[in-house]
């Protein structure tokens, strides 16, 4: 698994220049250009890493000449003062791409982290944990990147590459046999069709209509038993709908073969890590 | 106060891009174009509304004919279920917007909503609470917004607006009185300097050193009583490192004059708001 | 059916900036800004209209106070010397933006129109023409969405919003069974897998591994035939490579679901369409 | 003779942008990121070969480690079946640039074949054959390169590079003398004019007012004889308007100097070119 | 004459870019958004205007409710306190676009008077004053249009609109005979060559391979006379290098047609130009 | 001191972009890609030298294996005829980079030049040197540092980075002591507070107001020495408004700590720079 590189360079140059702007104005005043630094990237608390690949490309973006050795792997389990990589390279470079580095590295770590938790949670159980739509602008594939590090699936990475038939788009078109038919009937052979649904009346429309997956959006766990049971293979079946850690395992149990859970991208904790200088190697 | 438009716009493009791709298959193939409905924004929990503005410029780019009438003001305190605005236009344009308008305003919120109760703890002391450059990379400056909404303040934008001297610049430099000396020779006289220190010895050289802003770095309360005292309102005074809601009045009440967090933007929990459609106008 | 605006327009304005680059000399040099001018857009042969939309954005990028009307529609067949469209506004905007405007309106008419003749012979048969990705860089969208106009279907948009498991792929895995389980582990529940077989062993190896589609590359009839047989509707059933005009009625009536074309947007003629001023009002 | 590198560029990235999205689904979840593989890209009917270049930049583009062996010469005339090139790299480098590799070459050389067909027939004779403005938006440099490969010269770039003045500039000003004359005295003197005439009559005003080069649009082969002979060397001659590899060596022979064909971009078959697998290396 | 609108919002938008970037401080702190002023821009020396379309659209970016009203033309000569606009609108715009949109019209003012003052010098002599490519890079545009409301011409746009031959090309080829030859063969039968002389001898060549523009390098008057008589009309004639408003017009007075002057775009004085505030409605 | 490459380098591709456009119809014309050349810049008056990083860059756009070998370093002064560097590399290359090369180094060195001139003029005399907002659109950061070089020291970078309070901000706020308080009430506290005044009774309450830095605008130098003690070092006091070579000693030595000079940057002659081949290497 890798982050898409030609994706990720804009999004690097961006965070770079809101940073540094018209120039780092402490670090071209204090340090000589020809000073080298060795720094360590460590944890300050436990949890689950992504991102180190973005660290490197940030580092190297301000200079490709400084050099990373990773000490853990992506999607590691680590302790709280584990050392996860150690830089070598120009001072300067060091102390510019510092804090965007770490940006990126502590708030993608947060989401594995966090989905870690969710997927550890249902293990053995037949069922996937996956992100949603509900990501910080422009910062999608890293955050949907960060819950496959975690072990968690990704949802649609958007509008563009399936259908998703909710209530709303159901009051314009009058039922789901209609609205699954007309999408079906203009839409690549390729895309699937998904339909939310509230209700059991919902999903027997949707399970003759041949959806290809089936959403149960925030019913009880009575009734997503009776709608896996109804459902009975004959679509994939998704619940969502305010999920969290102390409900998720519930809710896999019904039999349900996808939980998605927004909370894995809009409410997380960064990861506490830190950028700690070794030693300069101060020429002149 | 209001969001920088000329900044917004590419933000904005850049995250309907993101989420529409090469189209919104659901809506293109099931919403005719001529179909107007009518939706509400409504928060789901109690918190400070932040984005306003950013919720009606994401409509308005995906088509400029859509209205929103807003209820609350940027920067209200309203409680669950308040309704935020009333949004009219081509159902096709609603659809697609929402998850995009959504995304924003549920993170400003939640930043606002943090930030406010920060602010308010500590309501009656001289005090600001001011975020860091710890914020989401590319979105900078509508989370510094945000953070105003709130009632709090900004640090520097970035590298290129004041001097920050560190640990590891002093390193680099030898002293905080040279490093001092040759930023301020160096920088424009429009620029401050500020230092950050981590025990009294290096608070004193800070002082000697005419600095603008003294940073005290983690320090206990009884060390930063004795540093406010030291500094004796020769420098602004800046308490950083790890004050969470619970220590922050204490710190406070220590006579800083700052107390910057950077949790107000790196680790939040995005404020629970939905858009309701209300009735659709099918034209046919 | 229309053309995707926020995309349209970029790709509208590299064309002009191509065109016109530090100015257009001509116009600029012999035409008054205030002259006003009245012109039509005709066929030169008989086809099918495509691009009516773009033409119009074309001139109102050139200058807003331009304005069509338009006396056919998009995706109507029409004979020679048929009036599309009535272009009023500024003489110079007209000069600048004719042969943009016509450059896309020939080249998309031209796909449409062939699109149209393999989708007339298919008429009656339960079948789909779709396109491939064998599109012209960087126009991919237009020329799928002229294919749409023409009565075709899509294929995938390109790489990310399918999976289709060919024979390279195959090498590297091994068999197609530990393909598509190994595809199917990895991706989205959103997401299609389609899996291209050269001959019967390889379809029924694609059956048992409950591919979402199979395409059957290259086969003779009797081949098809037998692979619809096998398949039994237990998939999707797509013909694809080197079908002609000449040809795709008896590969239609094998009974396969969809034929994918590539000539349809690698090989086209474009509509031989002109525009032609009805007479200016010379202000001065 | 090459193409312009940093205009490329640009190109080649909005191309792959455009196929891989989001990333290329299967490659990335079959193909392992070592997977080293060796392929070769062929013809499959005869040909001209332009893009040769492209294809590298493409492969490149993806990964800087692909290597490519041309084992043919940009504008060679190729038989079916000729290898043109052996590409040797990661296997996923390789499958994910493929389309847009091919897409470009296939393009290009149904260009350059084309062109050369037309070059070929003129042999000879003194007589130039240009291409037009008829181009695919965004794609002119590749064309206008390509139609220089197959023995082709370049009309103008653009509207920016020389004065071309029609019949539509004409009803703006009055007469070919009068517009010449305005153009002249407004234009750099490093730019050519050129006039279209529809008739001897315009020809010879045209004559009169010194032009730099005659356009005769449309003209029958007797007429453009007696142009030629009227404008006895005054001027550049190019005949242009519906020309055929059937018609233009008659025109050829009228003495024109240059036959302008807009087919030459705007209708053409792609070449059939093709990349096949010839064995990896799985490293696992 | 106009500035060609698509090339300008690109350089404007930058030029507001690189002055506010996150946002004018002062304004934003001080300034009502509802507060409406009125302020008028005058001149504080005697000149020759270019520009005012920039300023319009200077403000008219920053917010499209600001009105102008232009009191005098592009290119009119007028005295010191002459007031060229009124302008009127949101304070805050007046305030953040004030420095851009005099930067642009200040120094458009100042190539323009000098551009007038060559052309006026040599006025009633049959002879172009025209700029180079010694212009300020990224605004070429705009001061080859400042040049031209002077009076002057342009010199090519760049290095793709005409072919010019200089003593390095010679070098390389060996031959101004073989240079033009080698040139014409390759180049666009729209293009013209212009061959750079040092001395009589490469005149006659230059002559005799039919250049289109013979340019005189650093020539003498006597040398300038001698080679303006061996031209004798067969070629446009260009005298180039260190031309001083001292010495053009002894330069005009040998004959030759164009005149080319680096230093109106190189070395200019900003023209001073202000704007006063006049009142201002403080709504609040 | 250096240049911040990450913005450097879009300014240099668009000014190349501005000068090859399609090509360099020249070079690609004659000149063979293999051919090596030698070159040397030198200048042709006496100046400081700016702009030489900027220079290498440029080639190295060009083409990456162009070499320079710098003789004389950034700032230094020299005289005419000086060699600055000799390049080395693609006679293409040389030829297609020159004059977008000279155009900044002459450029930057003719703001360096004169900046020097004010610098050496004060030297020995307690004050800096600043440059204004009066740069040209889209070259401040080139131009700011090009000042530096010349011993000049920055005003700040933009309306983004210092509060600058003028005529027209007191117009709608009231008062110096009003508009002070609702800045800093309003900014970061790593923020600078700068006043202008245009007589004692403003600096009287600038100085009330605590503003960080007073500007005294336009006064005469009695006015300017009452001013310096009345403040008597308890801000920065800045002088400005047209002063020249000629008066800034007398500016100085009223105790001014900084003057600022609009004409550094808005009002300057090019140095007059050339790229002279030395000789080539045609391999063929």
């Amino acid at each position: 698994m890798k982050v898409n590189r030609s994706e990720l360079l804009p999004i690097i140059k961006r965070a770079l220049r809101e940073d540094i702007g018209t120039g780092d104005l402490t670090t071209e005043t204090l340090i000589k250009q020809q000073d080298q630094s060795k720094a360590i990237i460590k944890t300050k608390e436990t949890g689950v890493i992504a991102g180190l690949e973005v660290v490197e490309l940030v580092f190297k973006t301000v200079d490709s000449n400084v050099n990373l050795e990773f000490l853990v792997n992506e999607g590691d389990q680590v302790a709280s003062n584990t050392i996860l990589a150690k830089v070598k390279g120009s001072t300067a470079a060091l102390l510019t791409g510092e804090r965007v580095a770490l940006n990126f590295l502590q708030r993608m770590s947060g989401i594995t982290t966090k989905t870690k938790k969710f997927c550890d949670s249902v293990a053995g159980l037949n069922v996937r944990i996956t992100d949603t739509r509900k990501t910080t602008p422009s910062l999608r594939s890293l955050e949907k990147y960060a819950v496959k590090v975690g072990g968690g699936y990704n949802h649609r990475q958007g509008l563009y590459d399936a259908v998703m038939i909710k209530d709303n788009h159901l009051q314009a078109v009058g039922s789901i046999k209609k609205a699954v038919q007309q999408a079906r009937n203009n839409i690549s052979h390729t895309t699937k069709i998904e339909v939310e649904t509230e209700n059991l009346e919902q999903v027997k429309e949707a399970i003759k209509a041949k959806a290809d997956i089936i959403m149960l959006d925030n019913m009880g766990l009575e009734l997503l038993r009776t709608a896996v049971e109804l459902i009975e293979g004959r679509a994939i079946v998704e619940a969502s709908g305010g999920i969290t850690i102390d409900t998720v395992v519930d809710v896999a149990k019904t039999g349900v073969d996808v939980i998605s859970v927004g909370a894995l991208t809009h409410s997380i904790d960064s990861l506490d890590i830190s950028l700690d200088f070794q030693g300069s190697d101060n020429n002149g």
